[in-house]
């Protein structure tokens, strides 16, 4: 049974042959951690397993489960996490889903960053909601923008934002920005959505940490965490992290009050990496390929795009670069390199002159090659 | 790392020493093959497992996953599935939020059996729908009724139903109902959508098959096919099986566009139980063992309550019973049986003197117990 024609929604762009796909948002194979899961999960299924593994889980995971989360994300975040604060997920992109029909109702307003993470507004719409675009800049989310939103009278249900190298731009939201946006929540009674897959991958100096940090009890943050960056995306295992309280509305969602925990036995599968510190050297591992791809694209970017204005990003799969000409076009010229177009990752403004391109999923040299191509055809 | 506190969403109560609790709607401990589960698992998980397996996986489910599960279905339905009409999805409960968000509109109108299964109503409150009833007979959902209120005016975006042994009925809906409601739905342009977690385990002569038989191209049902209830519902692996364009219009949720399928690992680990007949086997000792369980709890119904009412089911999980006295004020007044009083799984009938029986986690010396007891508290 062969996983090649597993594919997943971008790998079949990838294995068009001679092509170096910019855009894909995936980790190459060579880092999915396969041999460490097989020995983790070997050693959780054997004859002798409680069968209860396969009764329903309960609502919010196991308690065990969560409670190694705990102490993984209080040793990473460096701030307290403790289980009652957790509840795990399907990964974000279903967790985008129960958030969404908990916290909003069918036509209210959700505030995005524009540029965002293009398939979250596709998420959005499944729920009927409405996506409206604020500003990000080095800083991260323009909060003097989303203020000046607030105050003439927008009332979204949340906002949804990429705090940590966030996707398309790899910047990370200021902690000032980050304690204003909660106070802001506060004073409009919306709620915040933290989609952050990359926060622990970090590869310099900044080390955003997770937004939880400034909720501080006020139940207005909920952080969507996942092991799809850290492990595996194809494990469709994630979390929850907010408030208690704010845990105790998403359990109650229709689809886990009636199925349970949605992924329990992928958790118990996983669970031993968490414990034994091969989670956390795998995490060392990526730090240490992706710096260097992230380092090698952008170095290649200065070399060979010098007009290319971008932010070199210390962290996640991203960089965000403003070419100065219209990238949409540019993309159907281009037989052997592809990229996401700026205007793929808007919401309202015109970003069609900048790429989105991704350092997760090729070698240094494919990397590099690909800026060579993506030179050569604005020369062209 | 012990299971047992893994309480699925009824498993508290049904530990509650000295208590038998007729309500759980869950296999037996001893019924989930966790030792067969590891075997097939231990058999696709190695060091040499391709390491796809971790990366997004394909919309659809893996297609070879597809073709396997088409060919069960064709030799269990004794009608052609494709591969083609079928998509992964992680189990029936998040797949009626997927249902929900694609084929409704917050607001809009779904019919439900009345009474039908407690906790769908959950998840479509949750995605914003309104639930209308429609009586259940003998012959599943009254299609005469259902014809009087879409004549009346009434537009739902779907029915709701549970065509085989149905939740908490027991009964099937005949195959004449069944065209009929086909037809009603392309008539009066709704979706059928039919919740079949328990079409395979029939223990003596009803052999119902899927609602999609009668749907012959039409586009207007959508089975919900489960693992839950053949292998064990921690699985949280399931199946939609439609026509390829209804397929096609599921996959595009946005949940399902960013994050792949909702479970590609654990289909992965259960695929050699479709093939070497491993499942088969197991559901043919599920048949074995529910039946037995089903006709020792009807037994005890016609030997200790004899004035009760009920249709002797011949699969699925539950025994509908008319007491004919309030059921809610006889569980306040119990103390070591327990069971869901009608008036939980009413949609806007009065059915309070009904409960639903399940005979799925117990063995029979504990069902006829549970009978005991039952007639005790309505003698006391």
């Amino acid at each position: 049974m062969p996983l090649t024609e597993q594919t997943g929604p971008f790998i079949q762009s990838a294995s068009l042959p001679g092509v170096i796909n910019l855009g894909l948002g995936q980790p190459s194979p060579r880092l999915l951690p396969i041999a460490a899961f097989a020995e983790a999960a070997n050693r959780q299924l054997h004859a002798g397993t409680d069968p209860l593994l396969m009764q329903y889980g309960a609502q919010l995971g196991h308690p065990g489960f969560r409670v190694s989360l705990a102490h993984l994300l209080t040793d990473q975040y460096s701030h307290l996490v403790t289980a009652e604060e957790l509840m795990l997920t399907g990964g974000n992109s279903i967790g985008l889903t129960l958030v969404s029909e908990v916290f909003a109702r069918h036509g209210d307003i959700v505030i995005c960053e524009d540029p965002t993470y293009f398939l979250a507004c596709g998420v959005f719409a499944s729920a009927g909601l409405e996506v409206r675009g604020v500003p990000v800049d080095a800083d991260g989310l323009d909060v003097d923008a989303l203020a000046r939103m607030l105050a003439g009278g927008l009332r979204p249900a949340f906002v949804y934002c990429i705090p940590a190298f966030q996707n398309p731009c790899g910047v990370c939201l200021s902690p000032e920005r980050a304690q204003r946006l909660v106070e802001l929540a506060e004073a409009h009674d919306f709620m915040i959505v933290a989609d952050e897959p990359y926060v622990l991958l970090h590869y310099a100096d900044q080390r955003p940490g997770s937004l939880m940090r400034h909720d501080q009890g006020r139940g207005r943050v909920i952080s969507l965490g996942s092991f799809s960056k850290l492990l595996g995306p194809g494990l469709r295992l994630g979390w929850a992290h907010a408030a208690p309280a704010v845990i105790d509305r998403l359990a109650q969602h229709g689809a886990i009050r009636s199925g349970g925990c949605l992924n329990p036995v992928v958790a118990h599968l996983v669970w031993p990496m968490l414990d034994d510190g091969v989670l956390l050297a795998h995490v060392a591992e990526l730090r240490s390929v992706y710096g260097e791809r992230s380092r090698a694209l952008t170095a290649a970017l200065r070399e060979r795009l010098p007009e290319a204005r971008f932010i070199a990003p210390q962290g996640g799969y991203f960089c965000w670069v403003e070419l100065g000409e219209d990238t949409a076009a540019l993309l159907e010229r281009a037989d052997n390199v592809r990229f996401i177009p700026g205007s793929r990752c808007a919401v309202e403004r015109d970003l069609g002159r900048f790429v989105r391109l991704s350092f997760s999923f090729y070698e240094v040299e494919e990397l590099v090659e690909g800026i060579e191509r993506l030179a050569a055809l604005r020369g062209g």
